[in-house]
């Protein structure tokens, strides 16, 4: 009786959200401008446009398609001990969902004025706000082990709370940092992969004491 | 003998929905227009677009995903319960999709035009016939238990009828406001929320009792 | 060690199936032209696109997302009987979906110029295709009960395959009607539904035979 | 405890990979123009283009297509054997994923400068690197049988490693092809189909003995 207000199962919910992530990871790619060259002019114009103009879009591409998958990571890693789905959580899901979705937008914005200011701090803020909803969700739904397995112990709870922190961190100093070099403080996202290794050699410390 | 006709699982039709759903959500985005500066303008014209020209649209975006993911959770709610599909109703959620896949497109046209009378209520109509035709498949579904677990309780089969009612009554609400303000009336969707909120609390209230 | 050289489940290749056609069918949508007017102009020209460029787009839009969903639902026919994949049926599926995933661009080719006959053809003989291959999917899948259910009785099988044929012989119909009159050659495809309501009616009375 | 760094289940890695290769090939269908004529031209211009200017870009729309369909069955296959996910093969499917979504911009690229021997190349580049990854990606996963089925035969792993190798090579051979002839350099792809039959012949040869 008390679910039948939300008797949403979480294999849905995940249905949908691998579903929002792997269309905005794919989305990603229309950021970058397919250039239109006059045929006459294209074997001249095409190869100076590979060479100086792809990069930055495409490295903002690898930059937002890695913060993506890491924070898909993050609801795998959450959705793993998560047994039922409030309506509240559930709408926390969607909230993330609409920030993930607005971020192949921020990510063009970001990937055609990267010299402006504001156009990189409207990506960043982007992540700061998805990364502050995830870690949002996963404090709701632990909360006195609210919607997860009982047996989950304290020390995992935190340890998956500290990982969420890690992209709004990197935000906050990507925005910092904006406010000095707009070209520059994008590549702090770079750092996830090392973040998340960094994690597992501290495990591997852990487990030699 | 009976099934032949339509051997169609829940499982397909949910997978098949999940993913109309997501696509359309993450489509949503692409009616946000990435502005072309000239790159001398750029630095100028771009802060003036984020803050002017972005709000309209950007709030147009944030309810047209609120509802699409309202519609969504009424999906899940009905195939909670939903034991077998018949043809009719293969159709039927086939037509609800067809009208979920043209949103990304009436929203584009509302986000463009707000001020524009016809622009708002092309897009209030959309949403008006995906909610009717959402009723009208839980109605259909349940009529004599035809397609549902028999057990279910009459008054929870009411209970989710009332709940398809809450978007098609305000997107009535949003056409009448449209005649007087078109730029206000599709602020009724913000009021979807509460209205999942307002049930929430009255199941509070009747537990008390 | 036969199965060693295509291990491929059917819940993998339904999962990549519903995800191309749910694409397929959201994507259809892009063909629908959101228009850009100036500012000034757009409170005249808006409502008299609406009502006079909009329509042939929009019944455009609902025949495509018809015959797609009609392709599905014949798919899922046939993967509720299909017990295991071969090499060869898994290439027929691959090639099935390439031809899915055309759909978009040739409706929005006849969308655009529905009075061209050659724009029309383009887009009857894609769905001609499609309709095609799945008949020999299913052709292939079911000779002498090579990966279907050995229970499966022979009539139901023939009884899909005819099924299998609407599609295509509308499509002959259609290429015909086009040599005379583009404009009115894809209404064929409206008869879908009623071809469905036909298979039903004539189970109906058979049963009461 | 040794799996909590990476509690990821086949099941959700598996559903985001099905996605974003439906997306990344229904996707492909945007590289391909839809040209707008001026309504008076059309009926002349048309035609013209669907028969001089289509072809091209349609036949880098197939092979792409086959392309991305022979690297998911590839994935299926490896998936099939794969018993649980580490954090580094997690990375590196991840990584694959990022490659694969980025196909839709080489192949539209490759499908508007087909003569132009930075544009060929940098499509063939891309299936290199996807081939080299999901080539890793296996020799990791089954190096000591760390994360596969125990039981899997060495010779089964060496097979299919084999396999992993076709689309690596036959996109050197591109790339050394399109030092003299970018425009046929592609061509090579449509040879993927043989092989994968070749692979069954030679099976059936195997058995004969």
């Amino acid at each position: 009786m008390e679910m039948e207000s939300s008797p949403i199962g979480t294999r849905r919910l995940e249905s949908l959200t691998d579903g929002v992530y792997a269309i905005a990871m794919t989305l990603l790619v229309l950021s970058i401008t397919v250039p239109r060259f006059p045929p006459a002019a294209a074997a001249e114009e095409l190869p100076r446009f590979l060479r100086y103009r792809l990069w930055p879009e495409l490295s903002q591409y690898v930059l937002a398609f890695i913060t993506l998958a890491a924070f898909w990571v993050g609801h795998v890693q959450q959705y793993h001990h998560i047994r039922r789905i409030s309506s509240n959580l559930l709408w926390l899901n969607n909230l993330t969902l609409l920030l993930v979705a607005l971020i192949p937008f921020t990510t063009a914005i970001a990937g055609d004025y990267g010299n402006i200011g504001i156009a990189v701090r409207i990506f960043e803020l982007n992540l700061l706000l998805v990364g502050m909803v995830s870690y949002w969700h996963w404090a709701y739904a632990t909360r006195n082990h609210r919607l997860v397995d009982p047996g989950l112990s304290p020390e995992h709870i935190k340890n998956t709370r500290h990982g969420m922190l890690i992209i709004p961190l990197l935000s906050l100093a990507a925005l910092l940092i904006s406010l000095i070099s707009p070209d520059w403080s994008t590549s702090v996202y770079f750092l996830i992969p090392v973040f998340y290794h960094r994690e597992k050699i501290r495990h591997r410390l852990e487990k030699k004491r």
